[in-house]
């Protein structure tokens, strides 16, 4: 730290990515990346895009806000992109909490929520799970405060159904609720289909899973043209020009083309299926995890042995140092071929500890 | 505005960037971008790295940031890519002013600081430039805060001596002086060189200028390593892959390809001096513009007149509606072709009046 760092930012604890070592060639299943290569039509807008690099991408990104629009049923003025959803993420603290208005999230959720909260000077409160690891919207309900729910969670990938969702929104229309839906594209409903009954709805969305895109960092928010034009103010106040012109239109080419998205989302999901049963066989327990990713246990073997061990023979997962969850590792669903190499050597590890 | 917008926000005045009209095809000289293409170098990796979109990138931008630093002649830990220089400006208002560093800038200058300073609520003060819109550093020495200049500065394209910044920086070793580099390509002496002897003095750049990249979103900034590591704990509390892996590469291949930079950059200083000489035979009056741009006013005709004038006729130049410069037209240096345009459309609106 240097002596002229101000006093207000010396107390944050910056947000830790997944690690990308460099010493050797790692299957990676720690990120939470697509193994699908991006869309042609993507990667085509996007050379296309970089031939005009000289100028500056529309402000307003209108063709994106009206894809998106168009995609989700909603008008342009209901939409806004970001550089990652981490961005919108941030202009929603910004924009909606307060000291008046702290923010409410679980105990055990993305862990950038906390850090968002920390650099924005929002007091915040961590809502513990349930020893199951389920949300229970009854524990938000009747406190003051602006929620942030990923649904799925991460990292334990537990989904809550639309039903929760909306007893949550309609108990206090008085307050923002974020649904942050990065991972909903693998078998969650959205809570997309409320934003024209519940103006206190904003849905988070991002580009980097289901769409084969985090190197873009392509996120957007959906809500009610009013939360939107607030999340403007700050997007305008920060960086207007947010979201470069390859990703906007990489973000155009790739919904043009939704039928790869669809099938690399249902091939994921296929593979999900057959690798949670092959970590079964192997004594593994887990969640019924609902994003690209598994969350998963088991009783021979501390979280951060097997993480350790599965480093050592060249596959990277993520393990979280933190009471309750370090007996556990997410990771991530790669090809079915990653995964196989996953369950083989998972079965090599546990017979050396036999 | 929605009623959830906390109080923090509400008295914003976002940052208008220049107007992209639809309506018909203009002349675009009102945002400062280059009349010339991306280097080759600069589209071909990102097309390379489009094809890897479903990875984020490295975080640490390990590539990019040696590539700056060698060019610099610094050290890695002494370079910071951002997301557009925006975002580096941003971050050094976060890390370097609060109430007690309050934030020093010109009256006429990039009009994104005041509003930065706003965000963050930084309190700011705004020091009147000469009658000849030149900045003396004098009028900042014995102040207390922290200084942004821009150099040369923006509209009025005027560049301060290197001995000049340096007198502002020993004047004061306890508070950061951020100067601003967007323009300093097109013939200004760069402050970089001080960087080893100041560790108070941050410089900042972007590639969107000299470099053809204002779709990348690429800018960065340079200084202690001290200074750095504060912008890094800003940058990883905010967003950590917050430059993405086309703009990135992008970056890294027109650093590969220099000689163009440095032919597109003598294109457009001549053009510049040519585009002078016409103008002044026109009666302009004008300043000793160091950027990529023009600052021009005639003596028979309001600024807002000719840029309306110069607008119905498809040419779109940039006016500030705000004293004392409401005269003056900030004109980007486009083609040799695109000035003879402007000039002879101007010879016409000029015929007009008489």
């Amino acid at each position: 730290m240097s002596k002229f760092f101000t006093n207000r930012y010396q107390a944050l604890t910056p947000y830790t990515p997944g690690e990308q070592p460099r010493d050797m060639q790692y299957i990676k299943l720690n990120t939470n990346e697509s193994p699908y290569p991006p869309s042609k039509k993507a990667t085509d807008a996007a050379a296309t895009a970089a031939a005009r690099l000289q100028l500056y991408p529309d402000p307003t990104y209108k063709a994106l806000h009206e894809a998106l629009a168009s995609y989700h049923g909603v008008t342009p003025h209901m939409v806004l992109a970001t550089n990652g959803s981490d961005e919108i993420l941030n202009f929603a603290f910004m924009a909606f909490c307060d000291e008046a208005h702290p923010a409410l999230f679980a105990d055990i959720t993305y862990g950038f929520y906390s850090v968002f909260a920390t650099l924005n000077h929002v007091p915040f409160t961590e809502i513990p799970l349930k020893k199951d690891f389920s949300l229970s919207v009854d524990d938000y309900i009747g406190k003051k405060g602006t929620v942030f729910i990923a649904n799925p969670n991460a990292p334990t990938g537990l989904a809550l159904p639309l039903s929760e969702i909306e007893r949550l929104l309609a108990s206090d229309k008085d307050r923002v609720v974020v649904i942050d839906e990065a991972y909903v594209d693998f078998g969650t409903e959205s809570a997309v289909s409320l934003i024209n009954r519940y103006e206190n709805l904003l849905v988070t969305r991002t580009f980097s899973k289901s769409r084969s895109m985090a190197g873009a960092r392509l996120g957007y928010g959906i809500g009610s043209p009013a939360l939107i034009a607030d999340l403007n103010t700050i997007k305008y106040s920060t960086n207007p020009y947010n979201v470069n012109s390859m990703s906007a239109a990489a973000g155009l080419g790739v919904m043009a083309d939704e039928p790869y998205t669809v099938s690399c989302c249902q091939e994921i999901m296929k593979t999900r299926t057959n690798a949670m049963t092959g970590l079964k066989k192997l004594g593994f327990e887990m969640t019924d995890a609902k994003g690209n990713f598994l969350f998963v246990r088991h009783p021979k073997m501390s979280g951060e042995a097997i993480y350790l061990a599965l480093k050592k023979r060249g596959i990277l997962v993520r393990h979280f140092n933190k009471a309750p969850i370090s007996d556990y590792n997410r990771i991530t669903v790669g090809t079915p071929a990653d995964m196989q190499t996953l369950i083989d050597t998972l079965a090599d590890i546990l017979k050396e500890i036999k």
